[in-house]
């Protein structure tokens, strides 16, 4: 077992109506909030007017920053700033998904200093502080209303990635399952893959970690016995709540006690296809997941005969790919490009641009795979 | 799934010579220490001198209060807050086992306000806020490490239980599952059903948390399957730590993720014992546990039948019930009270100190148990 710090300050509100805890909660943080969400999914949901009403009722006021992209951009990040340096906001609040709290937390970071996002991001900055954070989360997928990461992307660059650090933990994160129900299938697949692919990334990491191995298999098993169900039956609570916690714990430390680091390629990958063709975050997952597996066979193939036996009672690598494969499937996710629109002969922009961004992860041990992109690609297309 | 909220903002330092990162945490909260802990073991295993010498480098003035008894002493606890506000400490940093660690909890609630320790623990205070606690934690068992409760007892009033509060989370922690291999074979077997019980009593909680019930499942099989690999190696460093991690997470909150409540007999019933013949609390729990079960079937009867399919494959009630007990004796733990040298003279004795202090649980339906002490008490004698 590797040395490991699990720390996670996060408090978590979790339940129908949990909301109703949020007013106290934002009144011992300050007196302004930057609200900070998309478009009209939190309007037609009730968490916009819900996450209002809290707040009025505590005496907060509050600046909002609206039209977030699904996957968000840093020039909205920057945007945000300004707007909450000139209204001296104490607090960054977001409603929605992964894309509007990545982009508060970054946001938090930046306002104390009067930093640009993607200084942040790429590392030029040394953070010390940052405005508290609270998350209203509508969208079971990223994890992110309970850890220290956010994912943004840079146009203008043709850049995304992650970035981690400790003062972005949101203070609280609201997680009321209820307005989940109305997410619509298609990113209720993608959510469920999402979640998947955060704790495959962990298993794949370096470490003989067996407690976070049958944590891992835990939550994927929950994912795949209730996922299909809640793609049944979509405005079912229970099944709502059971994929809203098994995202959060997905990605929030607990499946890595133990282990050095995770191996996180896929999503690199991933991000590659959202940057071309603005590819759903978990679409751009169902369908390098696979195709990453595939590849790597040689190198993780121990690691994939436990992960069938931990799954389907079965020690076999490849039925661990296929079983994966064909769950995706079963949750109504794309696995090859082509079910997406994206025909062959755009091979070489996809490959040039993995190229560029350099994707790579590190693992079984700790050192740099020996990655054949084009062999993934092909795959990513392959019959 | 019911309600809850997660929160729990410890630090956890896991790993080998972990203890390094003592230093720089203890700097930036103080310059006086009140160092707690029981007798002789932190003094052989090295968890003493290597506190002490990470405080010296980091210029950490230190009081030691030392003498905590295994089952802590509500009089060791008020003796060391009065010999902490004599010398204004900043912090209370405990070295050893639960006790320490709880004691050392309750110790930094009550330096502040400077209250006794027993009106804190029956409810006579409101805290808002403790010194930092410290823990290097010497012994897998408890979890108190990562949480907020505090057991210590009162043999003047013949009371013992647990209190809870926030601002008992420790800030940091340290686990060094090398300072675990010197523990001798009777309580790393305590330290094992201590652990289980803890998941156990969770999982017969009220709630329809089936996340929570995996996880549940994955800390007893990992007891399960390196408990007893462990009792033939003492001494192996990764047995240790996977025992050691297994018991942080079998009470860190974790598998209450959508419960209500645990249901917490079992450790009311076991702290009699302690409080009547001084019993371990590992070894009063062996006793007890499957007693309560025996006893519980009838209401219980759905949830062992889970358990016994989650933990054995087999959905029958008894099959758990018995599996359990067997597992007990594997890692060399009493069942009965006689394995202990307590006769059925004992019987009346023991059924009046838990009548006297009205042992007893809510659940499944979060109601009070009908709970018939006296048949429990009969099941730990039975043959």
């Amino acid at each position: 077992m590797e040395n490991f710090i699990a720390y996670n300050p996060t408090e978590l509100h979790f339940g129908k109506d949990i909301i109703k805890e949020l007013g106290n909660a934002a009144h011992a943080l300050g007196k302004k909030a930057l609200l900070v969400y998309g478009k009209g999914s939190v309007l037609r949901n009730g968490s916009y007017q819900d996450t209002r009403d809290q707040l009025d009722k505590a005496g907060i006021n509050v600046v909002e920053y609206s039209g977030i992209k699904p996957n968000p951009l840093v020039e909205d990040v920057d945007n945000a700033v300004t707007l909450g340096l000139e209204n001296k906001v104490d607090m960054v609040l977001a409603v929605g998904g992964g894309s509007a709290i990545d982009s508060a937390k970054l946001i938090a970071v930046c306002i104390p200093e009067q930093w640009s996002g993607w200084d942040v991001m790429k590392g030029r900055r040394d953070p010390v502080r940052a405005l508290p954070v609270l998350a209203v989360l509508t969208l079971a997928a990223t994890g992110t209303e309970m850890n220290s990461v956010a994912v943004v992307q840079n146009n203008q660059r043709m850049e995304k990635f992650g970035y981690r650090h400790p003062v972005m933990f949101p203070k609280h994160s609201f997680l009321d399952p209820s307005y989940t129900c109305s997410v619509p299938l298609d990113h209720t697949g993608f959510g469920i893959v999402d979640l998947v692919a955060h704790v495959l990334e962990t298993y794949f990491g370096q470490g003989d970690a067996s407690l976070s191995d049958r944590f891992a298999a835990s939550i994927i098993q929950e994912a795949m016995e209730f996922g299909p169900q809640l793609m049944e039956k979509p405005e079912d609570y229970t099944l709502r709540a059971r994929i809203m916690l098994a995202a959060t714990t997905a990605l929030n430390g607990l499946v890595s006690y133990g282990r050095l680091n995770g191996d996180w390629t896929s999503h690199a990958l991933g991000h590659q296809l959202s940057l071309l063709f603005d590819t759903a975050h978990g679409a751009s997952l169902s369908i390098v997941f696979p195709a990453w597996m595939k590849h790597m066979k040689p190198r993780i193939g121990s690691r994939l005969e436990k992960l069938g036996e931990d799954l389907f009672g079965n020690p076999s690598a490849d039925h661990a790919i296929e079983g994966l494969e064909s769950f995706f499937k079963r949750v109504l996710c794309p696995v090859r490009l082509k079910e997406i629109g994206i025909a062959p002969d755009q091979n070489e922009k996809i490959l040039a641009l993995m190229n560029k961004n350099k994707c790579n992860g590190k693992n079984p041990d700790n050192h740099l795979n020996d990655l054949d992109r084009e062999k993934i690609v092909e795959l990513m297309y392959a019959e």
